[in-house]
């Protein structure tokens, strides 16, 4: 299966940021073959997309999200975050089967699709249900499942979400095509107990598998690590070993520099959720100040009840311009690094140097935008134009594995009307 | 003219905010005629537009806008105010000619049409042109001739600037059915000298109409006033009796309490514009402050090359998101009153209670949004989903005065090709 993208602006997102003008692009099966001026032979039986006047990138990484959340998404706004989450968000959870995480899986999935993204790092339950869903759909994912537990051990070898969490990785790490990619996710460290989070990270080294947890994310969470264990939730986790495994640190809101350096002396990743800290009154991420270190910084939507939506432009959007504007300097996270961010961040974070970059080799999870819209007119500076003038919905094509999932508001592989349906009745029951 | 819009879910920005489904709207000429269940007779020989699965609302009023600016956009990012400023674009605006400012109005009303703005708040020069632009596309608009000028005076009958506000007022306010609004645009205080300001003043006055002017954007233009003048940006205009007209006050990002106060005795509207703040670190306006105290606080874009679109659903959601976040408090600024800058007190900015809501009597300026898309799934709370969920592109259609000037991607009253022909033909020429 050959498709050649024809004549495409093509924003690569490689070391020199190149952009390459009037640039065929040849994906064979799951991987981008050629790029450039194409020979006859290459082209032969090919599929062609005409790419003219259409933008060619990496598809984006959302590196922290709770996709089935869509079925609490502007259910309960502008409220406490304990409000929120206790009184609103965890007892309508209570009620959610199987089948509904999978039919709001998909239906996350669609709304990624349609505005670019192309793989997300996600932790919830029913992760049977999610792997279903992230099969069906053709979407990349690394998924774990989201655990809590405060008891205090020391031994956790009957403990069921443990156990799930083990069952899960060995019998899904790798399924479907290697689009599904398995974590272990302990959910943080004041839903987890310290015995509890050793207990995952063992399993976790045992199966060579990385890790996905919430770290820091309110000050509250700060202050209370500071008063029961005399140290901040980075170096916390640090002490338990966690950070010795491959790990993405969600949010990471209240870090300190010492705790930075802790995370980049652990190759950490962190992801960014500008939306959801903004809306949860969580806080400003010191992002400029941890790009400027060399840390790892990726991009995320957090779940759709706290952002409320999964796109990733305006994800991309806000990281550009919080920092400037709350540290009162222009020069902070410029447009490039807000898709960095989004790509070849997110792509390191998961362990994946053949995602986030348009180059021979790397694997066909690209997508097209169309330029021919008043906002992006004049196009001086595509990279700036990606940052600040667009719109989730200038997508018009979501290719993963070298397979097209979104194609200018249809879903190949998806039933939107079924998927609707289902969250309908899904909800009746929830909330009735 | 009669149009039905047929079945619609309305959210009408009335003051109790009522949300009214399976709606029908009754458009006669340039006014909402009547809502409900329509009679036979008030069908009759009306158009029917099918709005099931649609949301209709007032269509979003832009208080602060440069739209010829779109020349600019994503021309110079990420860089010191003064560089950008000095360096980059006044050089490149010193290039621009009127037919240039004609044909980048009309690219800045596509993107307006297209992203659910009815009505935009401007000032600019090659005025002339710019009317050419508003009253060609059907939009509508207050337009004011920007002036600037540090002469000492007194004695201002001479000049240019201040006549040319004039004869602007004299010839325009009031054209195009009423959708060219004129008003007189001192440029900000570190533009103009107090006797101009005062003489710009005494001119609106006499012609009793409004004013649109910067006021503390910046820490350093509030800084300065205090050692030029020994009091704030908004205590100096104050004292020049600029306020004693109805005006628009763009930023006031660093109004203290004691302004605020000042501000809301005259009641003068500030005119809130997250992105450009943010882009540009001027800081984030005591928004939720000001509303709590009764002021009326528009939204707006500014232009198009500090921001870089002038899609006002990105404000809605930056209103939404950022003050929560600066000032860690989940409850500030909430979806309704982010809503409701955009549309009810953008309205009353511009004297005109018979827009920015949706009922009888009113103009027929209308957006509808196409609610079918896997971010509006599930609809637990309208006012919530457009303020978090939605983007500018969801606007399936945009009406300004009973006239559907933007049609699921087509501009009836707009030539899409030409336009984009002629600014890449402009650009050729100014950056060349």
């Amino acid at each position: 299966m050959k498709i050649v993208f024809k004549n495409a602006l093509v924003v690569t997102m490689n070391e020199t940021m190149d952009i390459l003008k009037s640039c065929d692009v040849l994906v064979e099966n799951d991987r981008i073959a050629a790029m450039g001026a194409l020979s006859p032979e290459q082209m032969d039986k090919a599929k062609v997309i005409d790419a003219t006047g259409k933008l060619l990138m990496p598809g984006l990484i959302n590196g922290h999200n709770h996709a089935p959340m869509t079925l609490l998404r502007n259910f309960a706004d502008d409220m406490n975050l304990q409000t929120w989450l206790f009184e609103h968000i965890f007892p309508a959870e209570d009620k959610f089967t199987g089948e509904d995480v999978y039919w709001a899986t998909l239906l996350g999935i669609m709304e990624m699709l349609a505005s670019g993204t192309t793989c997300f790092v996600d932790m919830y339950f029913f992760m049977d249900e999610m792997v279903k869903a992230v099969a069906e759909s053709g979407i990349r994912a690394q998924l774990s499942r989201g655990v809590t537990c405060n008891d205090a051990g020391p031994d956790f070898s009957q403990d069921k979400k443990l156990n799930e969490s083990i069952d899960f990785y060995k019998k899904w790490h790798g399924a479907a095509d290697g689009r599904v990619m398995g974590a272990f996710a302990p959910h943080a460290i004041y839903t987890c107990s310290g015995n509890y989070i050793r207990a995952i990270r063992d399993a976790a080294e045992k199966y060579n598998a990385p890790i996905h947890v919430h770290v820091d994310e309110t000050r509250v969470e700060h202050e209370d690590a500071l008063k029961n264990y005399g140290k901040t939730p980075v170096k916390y986790l640090y002490d338990l070993g966690l950070f010795d495994l491959r790990t993405i640190a969600a949010h990471c809101v209240w870090v300190t520099p010492e705790d930075r350096l802790l995370l980049k002396e652990k190759g950490v990743s962190m992801v960014h959720n500008p939306s959801s800290n903004l809306k949860l009154a969580s806080g400003v991420a010191p992002v400029a100040q941890a790009l400027e270190e060399g840390l790892n910084v990726m991009l995320g939507t957090d779940g759709p009840s706290s952002n409320n939506n999964l796109n990733m432009f305006e994800e991309i959007h806000l990281a550009a311009l919080i920092h400037k504007g709350s540290a009162l300097d222009p020069l902070l996270v410029n447009a490039g690094e807000a898709l960095r961010m989004a790509t070849v961040n997110g792509a390191r974070g998961i362990g994946r140097e053949d995602l986030g970059v348009i180059r021979p080799g790397n694997k066909a999870d690209l997508i097209m935008l169309d330029l021919e819209k008043p906002h992006f007119k004049p196009l001086h500076n595509p990279v700036s134009a990606l940052a600040y003038s667009s719109q989730g919905a200038d997508v018009c094509m979501t290719m993963v594995d070298g397979r097209i999932l979104y194609d200018h508001g249809s879903f190949p592989t998806l039933d939107r009307e079924k998927i609707f349906y289902q969250i309908d009745k899904a909800c009746a029951r929830i909330f009735s």
